[in-house]
């Protein structure tokens, strides 16, 4: 079991945006969506061990979960009308709202980055940033469920950095890759060490 | 300098498809946005050693050039739209025109994947078959300037594994991925061994 969460630094908080313009109108939408496939896609199949969590600007927390989840397909588009359902449901909810599952296997929540990781704790998953200046992934040890914490196509701000104080720092590589990219190579690591 | 070959077997032959449905109208031409996004990009960088070559059913041929690309964004609907350009040119171009660029640093011709791995002989490209049955690509040895050739959602055709028959054939993993995570792998692991 391992989980990925992308912090969106754009992305939208509510569903009025066009899947038209996922890069500009709807915030970089597209980067989370890759982020998506590459974390929860095999061919043909899903990794059902592995949960998601984006969270968009530090205000709303959209959960798939792998074991769960329907609907997903792999290209943006479809990916980022889950995400829009999610944002509706939420609008339509109380302020006071737990998760929503909006459709199967995703829940949307009113949670900040500090709420997620203060959530882990019960949850059991440990987790570990990924930055460039971290230490190689291929030598590192791993905690039991780790979370991979990334950022979109922006840096991770201070207070983001702030709330991972304390958690492993690791690197896939030499340079600087897409986040989508380096979940790709996250999980490789991770089934190359499971056999 | 290495390259990526992916085999688009459903992937439009004319620019008559729709932007808003790239895995059912556009034949899975999510699928080779994705596979080009993983060859051809860095964070807020393009890897200019790269090429990319999308077959699409063994008749046109796309190259995209990492050193003289333009206007290649991430995501996968504007990918389309670039592709979209290149069939249109081939469409008004007489049927013995040779490659054309549709934009900066994309070509187009008419081509089959024969075709493709002939040219590779004074390009100087060795191809290098990526599939699930091959040798662990951690352990392998590489050719000088590898083409890596997948395929798309779809299984290689018998024609297509005998015009390959002698090239290497690796694995990058114990599982199968989506052509493009595979991509992302194997740019990780050129990464790691240039270092």
């Amino acid at each position: 079991m391992h989980a990925f969460v992308i912090l969106g630094h754009k992305a939208p908080l509510s569903p009025q945006f066009t899947l038209n313009d996922l890069p500009g109108g709807a915030g970089r939408l597209d980067v989370l969506c890759r982020c998506l496939n590459a974390a929860l896609f095999l061919s043909h199949d899903l990794r059902r061990q592995v949960e998601a969590f984006l969270v968009l600007q530090n205000q709303i927390c959209v959960r798939v979960c792998g074991q769960h989840v329907k609907r997903l397909n792999p290209d943006e588009r479809s990916t980022a009308a889950l995400i829009k359902k999610a944002l509706e449901a939420l609008q339509r909810a109380p302020d006071d709202a737990g998760p929503l599952e909006s459709t199967p296997g995703i829940w949307v929540a009113r949670q900040t980055l500090p709420g997620l990781l203060d959530a882990f704790k019960t949850s059991g998953f440990s987790p570990v940033l990924l930055h460039e200046g971290g230490e190689g992934l291929r030598q590192a040890a791993l905690p039991d469920a780790p979370a991979f914490v990334l950022s979109d196509h922006m840096d991770f701000e201070p207070k983001e950095l702030a709330a991972l104080a304390g958690a492993p720092c690791l690197s896939v590589g030499p340079r600087v890759y897409p986040a989508s990219h380096c979940i790709a190579v996250v999980n490789n690591e991770l089934d190359l060490r499971a056999v």
